[in-house]
């Protein structure tokens, strides 16, 4: 990037600051939680602020296409050079649920600055990490006219549901979505001083158990010993899964997961991760996981299944002496590359069979689209790029990390485009992603404008550098 | 009884009947619920009504008794003939809670008659069944003056919560609750034209378990193999408590328990049980319970352990990728003659400890007040009585049965008073008590209330029978 350019577009980033913060806040107001319907009009009016921000960064075409779930927003402005590259800019503006709402200091939309953190469901994720692109795009447009790369612009409303309809949008309009590199703005780094990029991510299934017993709600004196417990029989049922050790019992789950080479492991022993400080932070004593791995080795090499939600009976104050009628889980698997998510419900389907208790019903079906686990190669041009913006900002090589969670856009440019994802955002793994009080460290987003304004120039340059090499 | 007598009542509940379900209703519409502070001022309320109907009815000493919690409704009319017996009528004014509000066909505390039927909580237990002793006393005031025998009343609001502060109350006014025997207005009936009497009940002891793993919710892929699950532990937890088959694993559980013997056994087995037609009206497939015994067998005389609620993590639609901070389960355990209360809670209190999965703490609290199984002997003189009255009303002898429910007043009376209890109520099986759209047959309240009519007379002569015999 040239010296004049960084310089200009700095002074831009803050000069706009405050008008900057207000637009985001104002972006964090909307309630856009992509899986509550009550939330259905809200979904759209955040796709239709995105549109109008791309039209003020001077982004010749922008498009909101609907789907039969929410909408995705397609912009485009391809390089005035037909040498530079197309980069395709990915991010998700829906957010989780933000229950429970009394464990918010400020509420969930009505976003808050306490040092130097901006508090808001989704000012990390994904929304804070979306608007950095955003106005990397407005400055090139403000300062220099137009970025240096041709750009397409992906921004989807359905990645906390598991991305059900964008496939289908995709492979729609084909044309309007090659590039030569997708960047994700959906991505964790490593921690405040230590940059990282992403080698892969997490595949996941989600699955919804109901188990039912009597026909109605029961006295559990009158039909005590007789009647089937549906809630005794859901939590018989879930122990079933997994040994006390952590091991999941399900036939078939491991299946197609390699063993981890003995290379593998000593890569993913040079990113340091501290146990004790992790603990404190959470507030737990012990780790907990699949036997004979590391804490890294479980996060981004072994597959998981975790119960997200777990209901049904009495649940208010004192005492209801009664039989329920029925019990339900939510459980969610997160997958390793070679895992079939298919296979996976089906195992999990077979082992409801055969572990059913006797009396009751189990009913399973899935509550989000399936996603296979993603790789990049470490040598991957564009990441290589990407490692020499994040050393030009932080003096140091980033971390090469792989991610517990899971994205599925990156499956579907690969499979269906051919196109590998570079993720770049900065989630950090203590913002409370998911929970309450989730936040966007400000000096990230400070970080993150100059990192990925950096990022484009050097695309831009890339050819360049590759003959250089 | 006299004939003279017996007409004369008959006439007056005719006459009256319009009016008495109209009061009914009144009674039933005060949303009593003991379990749900919000309900204080209508527990309140109903006291202060049953304490009206009392002294309407003609009973000379009435009074409301407060408690730390709620109100016991007090009153005496001693017998003018000093040989006569003194009866204690008990009954309860509370109910349950009831949810699930959504599966009323209509609102249960706006009481309405259908086919011949009277819905509303409480209709059945207790309330409709308080209601009767309430009316017969009004309609021995209205026609001959006054009760053939001496009677106190006892009306509690804590029955649905274990009674915790009933005690306290008797054993500070010791003197006002003196009586020959207790009658019981809190009881089951086994069916519409089979009458019965209860030889034995259970006991119970209800526990909450916490359980508690990181400070907040956390993202289940940044976390997934790390953090422990709350969700997953509690199922874990609570699936140890008893074998697949329904046995009770809890070392110390079946402490003191005798083993039933071959008389028992065929005594269990004169009451008619129509398994076909249980699973039919309940819409279950098999029944559940104990490997070794029969149905009545597990439900009167075996202890059993039942999950009535179980809550943590994301309830809502779609899916919420969280590991949560805490998971909840509501336990309740029926106990059988010979189990000490408190031994059984130090028994669960102790597996909990042994069995708490890594990472996670698990704390137990009690929901209600704990209570020892009740027993009382077949050939006890009052008992006989009601049995002479059942056989008048329904032309064959009741069936000797037990329950699986708790009465922790009658072990209140046999311990603290030497004083036994018969139970005589008209709480049918099907009639959904703690459950949704429960009712009363009406057909059962006419009954009732000859049935109690000709019982106090009958008392009133039990000294005659006895010189008889």
């Amino acid at each position: 990037m040239k010296e004049m350019n960084i310089q200009v577009l700095d002074e831009y980033f803050t000069a706009e600051r405050a008008r900057h913060l207000e637009e985001l806040c104002e972006f964090l107001r909307i309630p856009s939680v992509s899986s509550l319907s009550v939330h259905h009009d809200d979904m759209a009016r955040a796709a239709e602020w995105i549109a109008r921000q791309l039209r003020a960064a001077g982004v010749p075409t922008v498009d909101v296409i609907s789907t039969v779930g929410h909408p995705v927003v397609y912009g485009s402005w391809p390089a005035r050079d037909p040498q530079a590259p197309t980069i395709l800019i990915y991010a998700h503006y829906d957010t989780q649920p933000p229950d429970p709402l009394d464990a918010w200091i400020t509420p969930p939309f009505d976003p808050t600055i306490r040092d130097g953190r901006l508090y808001a469901r989704g000012a990390s994720d994904d929304k804070g990490n979306l608007f950095i692109p955003l106005k990397v795009v407005e400055a090139f447009h403000a300062t220099v006219g137009r970025p240096p790369v041709g750009l397409v612009f992906l921004f989807e409303g359905e990645e906390e549901i598991g991305s059900p309809n964008l496939r289908a949008v995709l492979q729609k309009q084909k044309d309007r979505f090659h590039a030569d590199v997708v960047l994700s703005a959906d991505s964790a780094m490593w921690g405040q001083d230590t940059p990282s990029l992403v080698l892969g991510s997490k595949g996941m299934v989600g699955l919804q158990l109901d188990v039912r017993g009597a026909r109605s709600d029961l006295h559990s004196g009158l039909h005590g010993g007789l009647a089937p417990n549906p809630l005794n029989a859901l939590a018989s049922l879930l122990a079933s899964m997994w040994t006390p050790a952590g091991q999941v019992t399900v036939a078939g789950f491991y299946n197609g997961v390699h063993t981890l080479t003995e290379s593998e492991r000593a890569e993913i022993a040079t990113v340091p991760f501290n146990e004790v400080s992790y603990r404190q932070s959470l507030g737990i004593e012990a780790l907990v996981g699949e036997p004979g791995y590391g804490p890294l080795e479980r996060n981004w090499a072994r597959p998981t299944l975790d119960v997200n939600g777990l209901w049904g009976g009495f649940q208010g104050e004192g005492v209801k002496a009664v039989i329920a009628s029925e019990a339900h889980a939510k459980i969610t698997c997160r997958l390793v590359p070679n895992q079939d998510p298919a296979q996976v419900i089906a195992a999990l389907q077979q082992h409801v069979r055969m572990h059913c208790p006797p009396g009751v019903t189990v009913t399973m079906h899935a509550i989000i689209g399936s996603s296979p686990a993603y790789t990049i190669a470490s040598d991957h041009p564009a990441l290589l790029v990407a490692r020499d913006a994040l050393r030009a900002s932080y003096g140091r090589d980033p971390l090469m990390i792989r991610l517990g969670g899971t994205l599925p856009v990156t499956e579907f440019f690969q499979t269906d485009f051919g196109v590998d994802t570079v993720c770049l955002a900065w989630e950090m793994p203590d913002e409370n992603l998911h929970s309450p009080n989730e936040f966007l460290r400000l000096e990230n987003f400070d970080r993150g404008l100059r990192v990925y304004a950096d990022l484009l120039s050097r695309l831009a340059h890339q050819s360049e550098r590759e003959e250089q090499i």
